[in-house]
C-alpha cells in the first residue's frame, strides 16, 4: 500500500536509505545524498543531524585542496559509538560477540554447554549477554539490540523455537525469558530479535560482506543438521512457513540410507556431521575425525571424501535452482577440511566444465565458527536499516 | 532510495496500489480505499476518477439498502474495456490470447510452426498478434500490452532471446522486429513484454489466481525442456543471471545418463519428453505415447511411471529447499496424463509420509496449453500493477 500515510515510518524509512547509501559509498556529501535519494536538501540536512547525534553516522575530515571555496563534508558510518550484540545458541554451545555498525568484532566469547535443560541454557545465556551490553555501556557505546541465532526452526514474532531435533528442544520461549533475565540487570530497553542459524548466517554475510555483496547470496550451514540460508532482494527468503533451505533434506539418491527425517536418501543422510562419524565409527567427535585424517586414516579418508563428493552435488543443485551471485560454505564441518571441501570443490567443477559453464562464486566464511553469532548481530542491523 | 522524489512515478505507484486492492477485494469503497492506503479521501478521488475514465475500474450499482443516507459506492476491476495480448512463441507452435484484466479468455488463436527460421516465426507471430490487436480495437477495448514467453534464456531489457536450445536459436531479436511490424499496421503504442516462458506462466498462476494465490508459487513447466518459473514477494525470483529454476538441470542421479547440457544424471535426462520417447522408440511423439498409454503398451507404461516417480521427486526437491505455497504443473507432458502424474504424486505422498509432513498445495495448471500464452498477458498487467 501506499507509504505516505506513517509519517514516523516515512521519517525512518528516509533516514535508513541515507545510512544505506552511506554504508554501500562511504564519503558521500548531503549533497551527493540529496541527489541519489531525491529527497530535498535541507530534508537530508535534517535527518544527517539526527543520525551524527545518535551515532549512526560521523562527519569526516574535510580535505584540505587548493579549490576555492568550501568542499562538501563526506559522511561516513561512525564504527566507534553504536554497537550489535549477536549470540549463537548452538548445539556446540554458546557464543556471543559485539560489532561494529560494519561487523568488526568487538568482543566475543563462548561457553560449552552441559546438558540441554532449556531454562538453565537460556539462564546461562542471558547472564553472557548481559555481560556484553555492560560492558559496552561502561565503554560508552550504545546497543542497538540483541540477535540471537537458534538451531532450528523459530517463529520469529512469537520469538519460539519451534522445532530443534539436535537440542531435543520444542516449542521453547527465547525472546521472553532472555528479556526478562536482561530486564532485571536495568536491560529493559534493548530490542531482541531471534532467527535460524542458517538464516542469520546468510545475513552476515550480507550485511557484513565487503562492498556490493552479489545476490541472491546462499549461506550453507555444514554440521550434525545441514541447512541453508537465503537472502534475495535484500531479504531473507524463508518461504511459505518459514522452511526455505532445508537442503539437507532434498533427496540425493533415490531409496538411499535412511535420513533422520524419516526419508530415505536425504543429502543430510550423506553429508550430516552424524552420517560421517557413523560411517567411521559411531559416536566419534568431530575432532577426533580430524585427527585421523591428519593422521592419514584410509577409512576416514575415504569416507570424508565420499561427503564431500555428495556436497558437491549439493552446491550444484543449489546452483542450479537459485542461481546465488554467491554461496557461502560454514558450519562446524567446515573444521573436515581439505579432504571434504577439496572432494566437493572438485565433484561442483566437473559439472560445471561437462555443461561448458563458468562456477559460482564459492567461499567460505570468513567469520569461522563465530559466523552464526556474527550474523545474529548482522540480524539486528537488518531489521533496522531495512524497517519495510 | 526514497520514492518521494519522483512525482510521476510515486502517482502511478498509488493509482495501481489502488488497483490491487480492489483486484484482491472487489467492491471497496473510496472510503475504504483510503483508510487501507493511508492517502487522503480527496487524492483516492482523483485516482479514482482517472482510473475509471481509463477502463480500470467500474462503479457498481449502488445497493438500494432501508438504511438512510448515500451508500458509498462499491468499486471494482472493469472486466471489459481494457484488454491484454499474450504470445507463447513455442518449440510446438504459436499460441495468442487476448484475456480481460481479470485473466479470462476473450479470444486464442494457435498455429504450428513449420521450420525454425527465426525471422519467418516472428513475421507470422506478428501478423499474429496485430490481427488479435485489431480485433480488440474494433471490439472498442484498449490494449495495456503485449507479452511474449520464449523457451529459453531471455534478456528482457534488450528484448533478445539468449538461448532456446529446443529451436536451436541463439542471441535473437524479439522486441524490435516484433515491434516494427506492429507499427506497420498502425500499432506503435503497444508496449511489448518478452520472458522466459516458465517464468511467464507462473505470472499467470499468481496474477490470475483465484483469491489470495500463496506464496512462493512454482510453475514447473514439463515437455522437451524441464523448467521453473518461481514467484515470490510478488515478484518473479530469476536470480543474479535470471537463469534461477532451471531444475531440469539438477542431479536427480549421481553418474547417471548423459543430459543434453554435457552433465550427467539430470532431472532432464529423467524427465524430459525426449528423454521418455528415447527410452520407448527414439523419436516417438507425444501423441503417439499417449496412444500407446491409452493401449496399455506394458514398455510405455513402465517408462512413463519411471520418468513420474522421478517427478516426484523433483517437486519434492523443490517443496523441500523453496518452501513453496504452490506448486502448479503445466506443459506438454501434462497430456501424459495418470501413467505420469499420479506416479509422481505417489512418490511424493512416500516423502510426505515417511516425515509425518502435510504435503504441498499441488495442482496442475488450470489453463491447460494456452498456460504460457495467459502468462505471457499476465506479465503484461504484472509489469503495470507493479511499478516497483
Amino acid at each position: 500500500m501506499s507509504i505516505t500515510g506513517d509519517q514516523s515510518l516515512l521519517k525512518q524509512i528516509n533516514r535508513m536509505a541515507l545510512v544505506r547509501a552511506i554504508r554501500q559509498q562511504a564519503g558521500l556529501s548531503r549533497a551527493d545524498l540529496a541527489k541519489l535519494t531525491g529527497l530535498t536538501r535541507s530534508t537530508v540536512s535534517l535527518l544527517c543531524q539526527d543520525l551524527i547525534n545518535e551515532g549512526w553516522l560521523v562527519e569526516h575530515e574535510i580535505q584540505a585542496t587548493g579549490a576555492l571555496g568550501r568542499r562538501p563534508t563526506p559522511l561516513a558510518i561512525d564504527p566507534l559509538r553504536l554497537a550489535l550484540i549477536g549470540a549463537d545458541l548452538g548445539v556446540d554451545g554458546l557464543h556471543v560477540v559485539a560489532t561494529s555498525l560494519n561487523g568488526e568484532i568487538l568482543a566475543s566469547r563462548s561457553e560449552a554447554i552441559v546438558g540441554n535443560d532449556a531454562a538453565m541454557v537460556l539462564e546461562r545465556l542471558a547472564r553472557m549477554l548481559s555481560e556484553e551490553a555492560l560492558s559496552l555501556r561502561m565503554q560508552g557505546r550504545g546497543l542497538l539490540g540483541i540477535g540471537v541465532g537458534l538451531p532450528g526452526g523459530v517463529d520469529e514474532a512469537a520469538g519460539t523455537l519451534k522445532f530443534a531435533p539436535n537440542l531435543g528442544w520444542r516449542d521453547v520461549a527465547i525472546r521472553e525469558p532472555l528479556g526478562a533475565a536482561l530486564a532485571r540487570v536495568g536491560l529493559d530497553d534493548v530490542p531482541i530479535h531471534v532467527h535460524n542459524e542458517a538464516d542469520v548466517a546468510a545475513l552476515g554475510e550480507f550485511e557484513f560482506g565487503e562492498g556490493e555483496v552479489p545476490e541472491p547470496l546462499i549461506f550453507v550451514s555444514l554440521g550434525i543438521g545441514v541447512g541453508a540460508g537465503i537472502v534475495a532482494g535484500a531479504r531473507l527468503f524463508v518461504g511459505a512457513n518459514g522452511f526455505a533451505g532445508e537442503v539437507g533434506h532434498t533427496i540425493l539418491k533415490v531409496d538411499g540410507p535412511l535420513c533422520s527425517c524419516g526419508r530415505h536418501g536425504c543429502a543430510e543422510a550423506f553429508i550430516g556431521l552424524n552420517a560421517i562419524s557413523a560411517r567411521i565409527a559411531p559416536g566419534l567427535s568431530l575432532a577426533a575425525i580430524r585427527t585421523q585424517l591428519d593422521f592419514g586414516d584410509e577409512r576416514a579418508l575415504a569416507v570424508v571424501g565420499e561427503a564431500g563428493r555428495a556436497l558437491g552435488v549439493l552446491i550444484q543443485n543449489l546452483w542450479t535452482l537459485f542461481n546465488p551471485g554467491r554461496i557461502v560454505l560454514g558450519g562446524p564441518s567446515c573444521a573436515l577440511g581439505d579432504a571434504f571441501l577439496s572432494a566437493a570443490f572438485a565433484r561442483l567443477a566437473r559439472y560445471t566444465e561437462e555443461a561448458g559453464l563458468p562456477g559460482p562464486d564459492l567461499r567460505i566464511t570468513r567469520f569461522g565458527p563465530l559466523a552464526v553469532a556474527v550474523g545474529a548481530a548482522a540480524l539486528v542491523l537488518h531489521k533496522t536499516i531495512r524497517p519495510v
